[in-house]
């Protein structure tokens, strides 16, 4: 494979350890811990893995002697920048504990596991791919371990391989589908023990014994750097409206940190838009508003940040994809009769009058894709919609209207884009190179230590690397019990945006004047050699959050 | 204005100059030079400014003294990386012909100088810009500078202000202009000088004496991150193909630069679909077939560039468009009395057999919007055309139509990506920090000498800096006349991509490999600090070219 320069020079770089993983360490345990809701249905679930300590590395003068450790190590679900170097982090650390340890990489997903489908990770492989981004160097899926048929299937190539444990690399419901694994492995007495480790771009794995999911920082890095750019261009031809759409399916930390490093004139924050109960038409007025009063200062010109997720937390929006999706499963043989130029108003005329008039409301692009892309299950693909059009085009007919009433007198044109598959496999940033590979470091720690059902925890992440602390965290500890397809079920409860956050109420106290005036920040792009000011800083959501 | 981290750190850069320029100089004429082609009507055009010498600046061990001089600069046509650079240069370039020398910078483009909008540009103001993307320090705008009366208010202001010389920073149309203007001012005994700076991300204005336009290199690499970001994820995630549009209104510059950046599957060069004369079926064939290759090796997955000027390259489509806009203006009363869902095949049961077997072929939405969105003109609206979408929509329905033959058994899902104002205002690279600066101060040094109609010309740039070449080339040597909107003018040369080039030449060498194989590169962000293979490297087309 041909390497671009900046390859060939990151490849060198040694990612920093928190000081106890440097030498000999020992484990200092906390107290039983509590799952943080419904205690009683999750300790019932989990007999064998619930209650657990929290478990930190402190260094130690003892040397322990360590027995030759097979392991094997999943990616799970969406690419983000570090997985790599978790795997070099891990690899790394099971030749720490013993020179003869080997490492398996089952291929593109857990699929890799039920499938038998492998490669051994050799030190040569392993050093190819060290502070790279991607998942490449084993591939990731979307197969989810929910089954024992899968479970016992897995066992019986861990048994071949005589592989001694397992870590999954994903978000929360890899992770929670992990220490399903783990119990199971565990009242099997399979001797297989089960580690997670907190990956998502997302951002919405995080809790008090997690500062953050790894991929978080460079993902949002590289969307600052070109949003930064935009706005640049932005203010210096002074005649658009950007709208850019940023990934991150349900919550908004990613719209939210971007906000905070670029400082745009708009972000929407779907928690919020949920929480004040706003429709989308409040959403478009609010945008509007604020393109009116730049307007009449002379400025035709501006930014908005908006979530991916946001049509799904406008509560309006949901009850009328709802009534849709219902309306059209009980008469899809009728519908499907209907021309296509008459399915608009057909619609209009069969739902409920609150629902109609909202979907009398929407572009013809936008209402047409909720009536006719639908999934196999016969759903409204709600990812589908270009959120991004959708308000520019609102948002135009509302300075219309306001121009016909005297109350607007503007130029409105809008550019829009959507980030996301140009950030979930950057390379790395020192943060996230750092972060990663202490996290894998950490989970051969945990394996060496005979531990399953934990998530390898990596904390005090705003302090410089060696102050770090490296540790375990059970993973019923985050649980609580949700309903999902229509059962009740132990999951990993998902991290939305804080409207009590200290993050969110940084965004607040400024963003009045954001919208009013042009206060931009430029970031740039992730530097990997420069000064420590600007190559090796956290979010600035996590130096909110831990400030 | 809150500044960044990087911004801060970067502020300190000392853009590299050319030997020569770093103290005195002097200047070595070139013999007599003629333009490209049309010498008789160029001459005739340009009684004052034809014919002149090139110029090179050679060290000189003579101090001059030169008088105070006032200058005026204007940005105008698209944001490009470095344009900041180049005024301080310019400052910094007048400061060093004599202390008390000025410079004002007309606001928001030419039309800043018609109507008398300025500001000075002082050493405080300057310093806050250095090394900084973006052209929000003046603004800018796309006034064409092409009457008498423009160059008459212009020259108020410029006697108003006792500006000497006027420096204008723009792209082939805008030289060409500055030249215009030069020769007016020449002929009228204005004193006053007119000097060019070669500008666009584009690439497309260069030639024998103009080794590339600024911006370019810049615009190419953050493209290049974000496509090799991309074409990490997609060989990690192995299941989409990415559609990605890149900017470059006519020439496939840029495209071709980033596919040799980061050997993509396919790169589509505009001027090559031109030279073969192929239709837009054949580049949907073209695409569909390496997709069905790679699907044959169970490789569903890869990335396909596209220029964003292809449409109007594939000859039938221009004679599509020509048909239509010719039969929409003559029937256009007609045309709006027809029931918006008759109105496709209104158009195809009138159009031309050729024409309307291509137009039926096209995907309904660019069918809705060739007929509809139109220009003030009542002309066909080329650049609002998604062609990324309309590729990936017709690429589909060949595979689905070759999967019924039984020639295809593959899976097809694509996503699509537009790149153009994420690159326009990034930070200049290195490169271009120093080709810009470097630009500058030529300009000044140019205006110091009392030349005028010249281009600023830094060449021998594969080199270090300091054995640039710094000079000026005469504009008229790089025109022809060309019929523009009826009337023939004298124009500066728009480069294409030159089939015979060795960019193409070693493209096309490699291409296939690429389509079959997946052997993408991931460039990473543009570095500022590391070590000079990473920070300090030209284009690969300019490596090419110069090689």
């Amino acid at each position: 494979m041909k390497k671009s320069a900046l390859q060939i020079a990151r490849a060198a770089y040694q990612p920093k350890l928190p000081k106890a993983l440097k030498g000999s360490l020992k484990i200092q345990e906390g107290a039983p811990t509590q799952s943080v809701a419904d205690q009683d249905a999750i300790a019932k679930l989990f007999p064998n893995t619930y209650g657990m300590p929290v478990l930190s590395f402190i260094e130690s003068n003892e040397v322990k002697n360590y027995p030759a450790i097979n392991a094997g190590v999943i990616l799970s679900g969406g690419q983000a920048p570090g997985g790599h170097n978790v795997i070099a982090g891990l690899f790394d650390g099971l030749k720490a504990l013993n020179k003869d340890s080997r490492l398996y990489g089952f291929l593109l997903g857990p699929g890799g596991l039920v499938d038998h489908k492998y490669i051994e990770l050799t030190q040569d492989i392993i050093d190819e791919y060290r502070n790279t981004g991607g998942f490449d160097i084993i591939g990731s899926g979307r197969t989810k371990l929910e089954t024992e048929d899968q479970f016992d299937k897995g066992l019986q190539i861990i048994k071949e391989l005589n592989i001694k444990a397992l870590v999954i690399i994903g978000g929360d419901d890899s992770n929670t589908n992990a220490c399903v694994l783990a119990e199971y492995y565990k009242k099997n007495n399979t001797g297989v023990q089960v580690i997670g480790c907190p990956k998502t771009i997302d951002g919405d794995l995080k809790n008090e014994m997690i500062e953050t999911s790894f991929g978080f920082d460079t993902a949002c890095k590289v969307y600052s750097e070109v949003i930064g750019n935009i706005q640049r261009d932005c203010n210096s031809a002074k005649k658009y409206w950007h709208f850019i759409k940023l990934m991150g399916r349900s919550a908004s930390h990613i719209a939210l940190e971007c906000a905070l490093q670029t400082q745009p004139n708009i972000c929407i924050i779907s928690e919020e838009v949920e929480a004040k109960n706003m429709s989308l038409d409040d959403v478009v007025t609010y945008i509007a508003k604020i393109v009116a009063d730049r307007a009449a200062q002379g400025n035709n010109f501006g930014t908005v940040l908006i979530p991916e997720g946001l049509i799904e937390f406008i509560p309006a929006m949901k009850r009328l994809i709802a009534e849709l999706n219902d309306f059209l499963a009980h008469n899809s043989n009728e519908f499907a009769m209907i021309k296509k130029s008459e399915q608009r108003n057909y619609i209009i005329n069969h739902l409920s009058s609150e629902n109609s008039a909202i979907y009398a409301s929407l572009p013809e692009g936008v209402a047409r894709q909720l009536s006719l892309d639908r999934d196999p299950h016969g759903n409204v693909q709600v990812s589908l919609i270009e959120t991004e059009k959708l308000l520019s085009e609102m948002v135009s007919k509302k300075l219309a209207e306001w121009k016909a009433e005297g109350k607007y007198n503007g130029k409105f044109a809008a550019q829009h884009h959507f980030f996301g598959y140009e950030g979930r496999c950057a390379a790395p940033s020192n943060f996230d190179a750092d972060y990663c590979y202490s996290l894998g470091y950490t989970a051969a720690m945990l394996i060496g230590e005979g531990k399953t059902g934990y998530m390898s925890s990596v904390r005090n992440t705003t302090k410089p690397a060696d102050q770090w602390i490296a540790g375990g965290v059970p993973v019923t500890m985050m649980m609580n019990m949700e309903r999902r397809h229509g059962e009740m079920k132990p999951v990993i409860q998902k991290a939305l945006v804080k409207l009590d956050g200290a993050p969110f109420k940084h965004f607040v106290a400024q963003r009045e004047q954001w919208a009013k005036e042009t206060c931009y920040v430029y970031p740039g792009p992730i530097q990997y050699f420069g000064p420590t000011e600007v190559c090796d800083q956290p979010t600035e959501t996590l130096k909110l959050e831990q400030a």
